[in-house]
């Protein structure tokens, strides 16, 4: 037996971190482009965009900043804040589910049954 | 902001407790019948019959015994290992959401943002 988890972030009751939403803003991050990180997530942009403007609703905050024009036709890159929110997210994520294993072995003794 | 999380426990892949599943089995405990448990849990009697066969199939073991008529027309209660298993995935579950509170003042810093 193993023990699995999703998690995810809230505020006022509303969505705004998830395993999901942070791959997604990581993608913007390595590509610099919110189309190409969405076709890497499988989304149509229009998907993508609205899932980013969701997110800086919920969050209260711009976790993306777009420029237009200019060399290679403008792009997408994190805020400063964007990319607080997703080193915390994961970091987060990973002591969450490192912990997990942790209280599974304690409460199941680690055994197969 | 807060932090959430849903948690499960599979065996070889497939889905043996959850929440969902182990409520069901604390109410077939607690009213000692599955007709009384299905109810409690809004499903029909067949469908938390097949969960409880399923859980079962999924674990190799038996998790509920059932008596057929005799005081009250027989009932329903967790075996030892269905008891063991109900009891372990709380503890578990109690520990996990603790340890979730203490990682996201940890890596979020307990601010609201």
């Amino acid at each position: 037996m193993d023990a699995h988890a999703k998690f995810w972030i809230e505020k006022d009751g509303k969505l705004v971190m998830s395993d999901f939403r942070v791959r997604l803003l990581r993608h913007i991050d390595e590509t610099g482009s919110l189309s190409e990180a969405a076709t890497r997530m499988g989304l149509s942009y229009r998907r993508a965009w609205g899932k980013v403007r969701e997110i800086e609703a919920n969050l209260g905050a711009k976790l993306i900043e777009t420029s237009i024009g200019g060399h290679g036709g403008g792009g997408s890159r994190l805020t400063p804040e964007g990319r607080r929110m997703v080193e915390r997210y994961e970091r987060f994520r990973a002591r969450a589910v490192r912990d997990l294993g942790a209280e599974f072995v304690r409460s199941f003794g680690g055994t197969d049954r």
